[in-house]
């Protein structure tokens, strides 16, 4: 098979690299044929995880680099000197077109700064936004963004819609994704002068289906699909949804445990509490893309398992498969 | 008893009005005698209400008011239309000093600007925070502003770190309370533009005990006791911390009761999960005070119930014998 779907991993990034990286990637190459991926990171360590494994050599190539951001360095400063990283090199070989995205669970700020300045924005892009999905009663909703552009403009926050439109379309298959605004009260009136001059841009854009302000509140119920916001705001949300969710979990079960009723109480209720908890563990939700850029940039979380990097190949996959960035450069130039 | 510290209560106010604002009101008297509450509403239900309870008439008195302000009015043409509401004859009487705080559980906005147009600011202070506290593991932080003065500037944050230390240390009786201000890492180069202005005034004032930046992953962790922002991102961590709370404990709710094995469990754990559910409702922590104003003004939950209100009356009578209004004075001028 010649056309394979290429998608470079970060093999060094993250808590759990480069064990749960490789075992990711073999577990996604023995599911989809389609797809080869590109191990980028100190060649040595990847033969010797590799050899743990069978798998169809064809599907997995090693392209060695030497250096490694940690999550502490200064981005910038970090995407410039470290020329032999492997969100460096890798990030290279997308922008050179010998794959169609990059993927790591390595630092943030890096990956935000690289992608931008390696990978490169699409024309007519000014913000490439940080979009996760974050977990809600009735599934996923897309927040962007949650990046580093903080203190962004009303022209930005409405690509952000646009591009969100896009990929909740192309990607998790919403028709028509209905679009919100970080607000603090319904009301049309009501915000800051941010959300004063976006409302009505997001109005007037027949491209997307602006459903008007939702309250932080509201955003758990998962009655829209699309949140936008500014990168402050999304960040300040998904800390604290994780936060919350995180602290409250673990008193919970604090609680279930602090008398001998309860504790006969627990045991019973383990499975059923289990899949709850599951789906509120913002964590699991990885892959969040980073829209607008040449090419795919995928961000998974720093703890990152095996199957959190095997599902964001998946997201990979389809977003090549969807063709989003050609259905993003479509939206964002109808209405420029 | 001559020195009744003296309480207004917005009678009609919330969604439980008159009768929990009335209980809340019998319950507080006959528990402190140092207390007056003068209920604000409509007389003639008001005095039904408080005909089916036995109490000293020395501590209650009635002032009518015949119109009623609604959440949805634009609050600040309801405190400039509407002078005969609840909320414009209450605040009235604290600014001419017949009373020494203002409690009410009706509109928020409403209050906010009745605070401020009627009630009046303190010298020196340029915009009065609505400070609720939020629960945490380790007890409650102090979160401001989470008003509707959006947009502010980094003097304004100043301010309320300072307004919130002398709360903390006077109401909650915490010995130099630790102020975070509310970022995206915690590094001091971090941060939009507001933050980056904020940190070396916070940094630099001798009259705080600043500890530095603080994510809103950590907020629900509790240790800091002050938190600082800007009213919009204050809204949105106030507001996100009950949706999340809320819908977390509904979803476990419902994974309890979900297999016959849960249910049994679930009876066994009631008892045990209730304590914690309790601890995390930021409804039950009712009283937000709006902080820098000529007298005390608090806002309680709209759906505040008796307990709520007898609780908010106790907090004003805390904020008067400490003598709240002259600290926050001292530790404006000092530094001005």
């Amino acid at each position: 098979m010649s056309e394979f779907i290429k998608v470079v991993v970060d093999a060094m990034g993250g808590d759990n690299a480069p064990e749960s990286n490789i075992k990711g990637t073999i577990d996604a190459i023995n599911e989809a044929d389609n797809v080869k991926v590109i191990l980028v990171g100190l060649e040595e360590e990847i033969n010797k995880e590799l050899a743990k494994y069978e798998y169809n050599k064809e599907q997995i190539e090693v392209v060695n680099a030497t250096e490694n951001i940690s999550c502490n360095e200064p981005p910038v400063m970090a995407i410039r000197r470290k020329k032999d990283s492997s969100i460096v090199v890798g990030m290279k070989l997308v922008k050179e077109g010998k794959a169609d995205a990059f993927l790591s669970a390595g630092s943030t700020g890096a990956v935000l700064v690289g992608g931008q300045l390696i990978v490169g924005r699409i024309k007519g892009i000014d913000r490439p936004p940080l979009a996760p999905v974050i977990p809600t009663k009735k599934g996923v909703s897309l927040l962007l963004d949650c990046g580093a552009n903080v203190d962004a403009r009303s022209n930005h926050l409405l690509q952000f819609a646009k591009m969100g439109t896009a990929y909740m379309e192309g990607v998790i298959g919403i028709d028509k994704p209905k679009v919100a605004i970080v607000n603090i009260g319904v009301e049309e009136e009501k915000g800051n002068m941010l959300v004063k001059e976006t409302y009505p841009l997001l109005s007037n854009c027949p491209d997307i289906n602006f459903v008007g302000s939702i309250e932080a509140r509201d955003i758990p119920n998962g009655d829209v699909d699309i949140i936008v916001c500014e990168a402050f705001v999304g960040n300040v949300i998904l800390k604290l949804y994780e936060g919350v969710a995180s602290t409250l979990i673990s008193e919970i079960k604090k609680g279930l445990t602090s008398t001998f009723k309860s504790k006969i109480g627990a045991l019973l209720c383990k499975p059923a509490l289990k899949e709850t908890v599951k789906k509120f563990d913002v964590e699991k939700y990885g892959g969040a893309p980073m829209l607008g850029l040449n090419n795919l940039v995928v961000k998974t979380h720093g703890s990152s398992t095996a199957n959190e990097i095997k599902n964001a190949i998946f997201q990979c996959i389809q977003f090549n498969e969807e063709d989003i960035q050609r259905k993003i450069q479509d939206k964002i130039s109808n209405n420029d």
